[in-house]
């Protein structure tokens, strides 16, 4: 759609990713609950601070993968888990594809191979960002329920919420968090 | 997913709708936009006010599929339009279809039929529905106009907004809105 | 007030229900609280999907009473419930029936008397919109105690808040939901 | 109600007054709009400010009308203009003072007759603090309409909006809010 | 900075504390917190609720203190306390009574001398209205606590949060509400 | 402060940034401004983008520079322009690099250089940066326009908000917003 957008035309559009807010806490009672945009920073942050410390991470690519990851919400909007209960098997992932395609068109080839790389997820950067995106989700969900809004726990209970990506000093962060939940909720 | 659903699953589940925010207000800047459960509301006063005037309607029926007509978002979410153009054609009906099977499980099966007939849309019950569905958003989007709030003029010009479900008495209603949405911008 | 008001007139008018709270929610804390409009949604839902289990209901009728029982609240308000303690006995009821008339003028004459029908509360379908909206208020209480979000323990203290309108069906959802909240306070 | 009520349990109580929106912006579209003790706030300033300027005005009572002429609406909330056509004549005058006798019932009875004066309007105290309940208003409208949001032109042609209480340092300043006002909306 | 700034000019610019919400409220989480405006007008009616009860003060200007006190976040913006740690000793008290002389411009020298006044602290009426500006505080942190919104309790803990000013009526308020509070958490 | 801060305290903390509304909308009225956080991922874009395009640019470290740059804000919050009149000539600078300091302390020490040379502002990288800033300010100022909200049209009058860091690429862009933007408002 919109044959020969231009750089403006996506740097205007991407302000949108600002007004999208995560489903996940939607449907849970978060009042004001984290944009897209801010899991997004939060997720960099992550992926810049950790792979430092990660030998044989290309850093650099690592954090440009980190920058595409959840663009595609641009054209797809962000859609509630249970939605892939209901569309075909990898559906959303070709339609998330699909739309990084027309959104990343004003730049180079090299951001949409970014995309793929993490849509893969076998290189130890997409590892990395794939690990940090869960990361970033289970440190607001301690956030939001220290603040007590929003029924968060069973975030906690579900294993795919926990990817190390094979980084021991991800897991650690994941144990941590954990223990000094657990720590508050016993009060 | 969730087998042995119960009635007041069902009843509990449905107070989310209130949360999801239409995506089409949230992508142009409306200010606190409308939930999908507010616009479930005035589709219906739209459609017993003026099934009530057409002859043929089968009113009380026309009232129960503009009821369920958006349920399906409680699982699905509610889409931007842009989606469209990256699912395969027809994924999200079938989407839907599969999650209004769940959602209404507690119900006899006849409330899944009236879905059905939303879908296939060729009952003068089910065009009704789907032409008050517009209506309402272009008196929303009249509204918000008038309050001077978000970028919604490009709904004026697209025709998909418009359909009377070859019911004058809906067409006619089309009508004084735009006359009258074109004298106030004319100012 | 407003002579010569057009259906169109009262389609504008309604969309303002969406933006008025609930006040009961409003006053105890509650984030973004539910909107008119969304509890009149739900009170329909109810009402249809008990209704069709009830014995003796015009469930075509209990509808329409449920589509117009709130609507007085756009010229109104809602008011908190401590108003009721220094407005002469009646005159809520006096007004909101003399805003109906106002409201409904653009609708045959039908329409009024549903409301008339649901403020006297004999009939079983009034008794049931009734019961149906109260039901509602502790399906959402306890949607947003889950959330942890605003004080509301004192509505399951009330006596007023689970009227069955001699309704089984409805008696045995009130004390499913106070089963299940119970155990969810408890933890 | 509430008997027995202490100086602490006022306190938390008007700490609500936060909590309900002014009805005028809602219902006119304002985003975020003005809380009644937003509004209290501003008259306050305006009046102590306004008052010095005026010779015979005793000051330090006028800020004390003015500090309590808005707390019955945190029993009787904050009912939009058109809802006094319905009640009857004096109803709602009625029912705000008894609501400010239990409100302030913890407080010497000097408090309930400062409100008595404002109800009356017949000192110069009262009628200035009445004056700049209105003046507030008219600033807050434009500056709501220096930023595009809410529609609010009606207010500018409704005379009751603009009482002087028969003193020019108010009369001037809405006549120099009206000219600054009008030279931005021709732009 | 702008010169010549008229009594209008105030005004209107006095509308923005509404828009400054409290940074102690929003870095803890609590949803839609107070604004700067509400604060004040809470600390105006403990001020002249308690300050009448006191022998030695001239209510009026401490009344008058309360109502600049926090004027200076016009320009300033509502700082959070861990600010100053960074900022050199004295540099934030500085710089609130240089944007008071600009914002009180328009305004009889009289009203900066009531800044200078509170600042200083050390008259009876001052040292009322800085017991009274965290009184407000922990009344609305109570008010938090009980709604379930925020990551509060830490204010408890901190000995700043209770200055009584020499006052036995305040020193039992903040006694009071303590003991209130503890029976809520310890439920 | 806070001895011994842990990378999972930093990590905590950063979330707060997401509720740090930028002041500048605050004050002009835009209704849910954008955070701090959303302002750091689209410099951070930015930065990444066209920093592709400029020879002589080291991308991966101006895309660092770019993801610490506003984290003073975490405990300094984000002051108003017009504070500036009224600290004493850089102590603004002085406390967000002390600020840093604590923030960043568990990182190593090339992170708090990075912001040193964000704050120096004269190699090539921290230049860029300096004008996505800028970029970024002026590309959400259009896109609230567009939407209605705010009164945001003395931005384009200030030369400050357009720095082009040297960079053609950046200036062609601030040209071409500017002359997109005209072209709407005339209309």
């Amino acid at each position: 759609m919109k044959a020969n957008r231009t750089l403006l035309d996506l740097f205007l559009e991407a302000q949108m990713l600002d007004r999208i807010p995560r489903s996940g806490y939607v449907l849970r009672g978060v009042a004001n609950p984290e944009s897209v945009t801010e899991h997004c920073w939060h997720v960099l942050f992550l992926v810049w601070t950790l792979g430092a410390k990660i030998e044989g991470i290309d850093l650099s690519r690592a954090v440009e993968i980190a920058l595409v990851h959840d663009l595609a919400e641009l054209r797809i909007g962000d859609l509630p888990r249970t939605s892939s209960h209901y569309f075909p098997e990898g559906a959303k992932k070709t339609a998330e594809a699909a739309a990084m395609a027309d959104i990343l068109a004003p730049l180079p080839e090299r951001a949409l191979a970014l995309y793929a790389e993490y849509q893969q997820g076998t290189t130890p950067e997409a590892r990395l960002v794939k690990a940090c995106d869960k990361l970033q989700l289970m440190l607001k969900v301690a956030v939001y329920e220290r603040w007590g809004t929003g029924a968060l726990s069973e975030f906690w209970d579900n294993p795919d919420n926990f990817p190390d990506g094979g980084f021991p000093a991800v897991r650690e962060l994941f144990e941590e968090l954990r223990t000094r939940r657990n720590a508050a909720v016993r009060g």
